[in-house]
């Protein structure tokens, strides 16, 4: 009985579930990424066996459902596999050496997984080098992260560090210009010189950065916004910032 | 009995139900909106109170439960009410010819209520003058729509027309510049001309314009973005798009 323990289709027991079209696609095609099993409904079959080595178990919709959460929009497709590979804040700063322009994102208490989803799909589009969060406060990679990020995920690197304050004085000394997002500073994103390497922190839509993080940003920026508004969804003003720097 | 069904009460039964702190305190400060009956759980009272001569119904969280959908993040706010009155694409249009710079946003085929939520939140802080949307494809303003704008719904005109195209050519002769968003445009939209009248289309994430709307624009643009990322959300293209014709 004891090799049971051992056989592939229990390894899976405890290992993240990707799951939606472009998640699991992008997934597969992702060299860093160990993939287990492969769930999908019979239309799906085709396309995963284009990207993947791996053969597909067919099944029925309700199958993937009761693996998911209740809302959870699968399209037929889940995937078994590991979490990303963590990546050092020191790899990053080494690559940012070899670039003249590049910028980084950090988090502060953004703890809501969709909004980081959300924030992972902008970041990509928009060229950021890496994602940075507090490794305590901030969730673990889950399905519904990868699916707001639209498969995205597979392709930014996410720094977890234990002190936010400590990496962006790393970052400072690396040459990054710090800036924090707050809604009541005095300068609008779009005034700033462009080009260079930039740090963007940003916090919750309700507290903000924390006083730490803030104080130890080189400046802190707004969005020129409507006064009627007082602040955008996190993953929103992410957009738009990052857009903004990527200029 | 006939009495009964005139009283204000069942007046209720098919009005609208906003809920959520934002959208039901913003809604009580519009005098457009016809506030007919409000409940909420005894600690929001006072703050009702503060903004509104109608006095609060003060019920238990699950009677607000019962009257929404399921996952509603209500608050402790329910807020029965007419639509906002509609308005008319030439009342805008009189109002543009006021103003040197300025820009609207229309959507064509975007059905979400949240999505459309979330873009009226993005259009108050970027200064739209107006969304316009087909009237037929448009879902009617919806508690989640108003809970996604935080309340910005209560800020925005929103003009419902029968033929975008139509409307798009209304918009031509009044001096606006019209753009539509496409992902296979070859010019960005941070390359345009700034200032003077715009109208900004935009199509849904999957589908986008459909064909004789795009051909009624005078040029199509696209975001600046890396070819690993085929779309974003609409709503996030929306915001960065108004972020940046507001300029």
């Amino acid at each position: 009985m004891a090799k049971k323990f051992f056989n592939t289709q229990d390894n899976t027991a405890n290992k993240l579930i990707l799951y939606g079209r472009h998640p699991v696609l992008s997934a597969l095609q992702n060299p860093k990424r160990k993939c287990l099993k492969i769930l999908c409904t019979p239309e799906n079959a085709e396309e995963i066996r284009r990207v993947s080595k791996i053969s597909p178990q067919i099944v029925e919709r309700k199958e993937i459902d009761k693996l998911l959460p209740q809302d959870a929009v699968h399209q037929g497709f889940a995937l078994f596999c590991s979490e990303l590979p963590t990546i050092a804040l020191e790899d990053i700063i080494a690559r940012a050496e070899t670039l003249e322009n590049c910028h980084v994102l950090i988090l502060d208490q953004v703890t809501d997984p969709q909004n980081i989803g959300a924030i992972i799909r902008s970041a990509v589009a928009f060229n950021t080098l890496a994602l940075i969060i507090q490794d305590k406060n901030s969730p673990n990679e889950t399905g519904s992260m990868a699916k707001a990020s639209a498969g995205m995920i597979e392709h930014l690197p996410i720094v977890r560090v234990t002190n936010l304050s400590r990496a962006i004085n790393q970052l400072k000394d690396a040459g990054f210009w710090t800036i924090g997002m707050d809604g009541y500073a005095q300068t609008t994103i779009d005034k700033l010189k462009k080009g260079g390497k930039n740090a963007i922190i940003m916090g919750s839509e309700g507290k903000g950065m924390r006083r730490l993080v803030e104080e130890s940003c080189d400046i802190t920026v707004k969005l020129p916004m409507n006064e009627k508004v007082e602040s955008l969804n996190v993953s929103t003003a992410a957009a738009i910032v990052l857009y903004e720097i990527n200029k």
